[in-house]
């Protein structure tokens, strides 16, 4: 692949900037064009170097080839089919949302026959907002989780793994129902404990803390709008990993009363647990 | 207090030679002494400073005017009682585990007359292990949670409230039973939980991570001898812990279903959370 021409970030928050910053640090584009309602973020995002131009007004998507859409999820449909409706007929579009089966399914229909999409979800993140805490080194060997469905035009597929990988992420392709399904178990999951273990804890405890409870204390304190929207869209995902997690936990509590060895559970989970997102031996089976 | 005389340390592990290490940099102590039935244990501790003299035989205790027992829960009692055999009399023990009742409860009769007992914890820990991790500033900031009862003397608790002080910790002081409660709640339950996530996930999860589970596979990759002990020692505390950790998983079900609001669930933990064990805002009440 050439260069992309230009890409067009529509949301320049964390990863909307993130994404513009590392497009142009690589010269993966010719040019990054950032849209976003607010002003002060476009500033922002300009400040650091992630976009050559922006603006509020969808209209400066026009020359994009490729445009991410990178708004909160409830916002995803609406914002990529007004960005669509500008755009040159045929160019790609991507999102960059933490849920994909519910907004696959409403663009694969809506975007049909006026621009090629793709779902996205790079799985890269801090515990920073906005742009000026973007910063490439986030996507670094992280996977860039695209969701093709048998509507994708092959030409999107290809050119988001390429920019994937140009970005230095690793593309891994998945239906949007099991992407749904396995980001339910390594983050949707995660918060919700990290938030049930801090509501249980009572403010004595709170107040002794230890680097386990600070490191919980991390997740529990993501942007609340945000998770309410992810909880949401992708429920049923996450009511079936809470189910998986409640034997699991149940398996735990007979182990603790002596009924099964408690050893061989807490051995297993060291076993597979991601050391910096690489399991420590390969997996079983 | 002047500085201590004499301090030993029966076990130099990550955290027998993290205190030795403070207490020679912090000149707390005039002289520091090692005992470990791991010779290699010791050369490591001396090679990096944490003790001025070491070896494998409890003899070496005999000056001693602080002993910290820092081995495994489940050798805590019996390695205190060898050690206070060759003590001088009225010289102070503490201990170093994670769990408190049930120690505190054999040291406060077995060592009655002989030596003076305080239950002790540093909530301090890495994922490392062994004398080459050691490291004082894993102690910086941190409560050294101290478990006084009505068996032990004033001069225990005020030495080690001021030890702790002189190595740059909060000195804490709790009955043995509260220990457990609230340590179950920030340590061992969240352990659990790890354990628990981890387990549930698939190994195609495992394979993407992303940052949250990166933080539980920290947590869940612990020693798992050492959490055998200490969940076997203080069961009590993390059934009731786990208990209360289920009732806000249902509520956070509940809420997930529509039953109640998922948004004052969601904000009510993002504000208790700890920043780097320090409370957001004040708790309410």
């Amino acid at each position: 692949m050439d260069r992309v021409g230009t890409v067009g970030i529509v949301g320049v928050g964390l990863i909307g900037a993130t994404i513009g910053l590392a497009l142009r640090q690589r010269a993966v584009a010719g040019q990054v064009v950032g849209v976003d309602i607010d002003a002060q973020a476009i500033a922002a995002a300009r400040e650091i170097g992630a976009l050559d131009a922006g603006g509020s007004d969808l209209d400066a998507l026009r020359p994009a080839d490729l445009v991410v859409v990178a708004v909160p999820p409830d916002d995803v449909v609406s914002t990529a089919v007004q960005a669509a409706a500008v755009m040159k007929r045929g160019s790609i579009l991507t999102d960059v949302a933490s849920t994909k089966a519910e907004i696959v399914r409403a663009l694969d229909e809506r975007l049909a026959g006026r621009v090629r999409y793709i779902g996205g979800h790079p799985m890269a993140g801090s515990e920073g907002r906005g742009a000026r805490m973007a910063d490439p080194a986030l996507l670094s060997g992280r996977p860039f989780l695209l969701t093709p469905t048998d509507r994708t035009d092959p030409a999107a597929v290809s050119m988001m793994t390429e920019v994937a990988e140009r970005l230095g992420m690793l593309p891994v392709l998945l239906s949007p129902d099991d992407h749904d399904d396995l980001v339910a178990q390594v983050s949707h999951l995660p918060y919700l404990m990290a938030v049930a273990v801090v509501g249980a804890a009572t403010d004595r405890a709170i107040g002794i803390g230890g680097p386990a409870f600070a490191g919980l204390g991390r997740i529990a304190r993501g942007p609340v709008e945000l998770w309410v929207q992810i909880c949401r869209s992708n429920r049923a995902a996450i009511r079936r990993s809470l189910g998986q997690f409640r034997r699991e936990l149940d398996r735990l509590e007979r182990a603790l009363e002596g009924e099964e060895p408690l050893e061989i559970l807490l051995q297993r989970s060291r076993r597979r647990a991601p050391v910096d997102g690489v399991p420590l031996d390969k997996p079983p089976r």
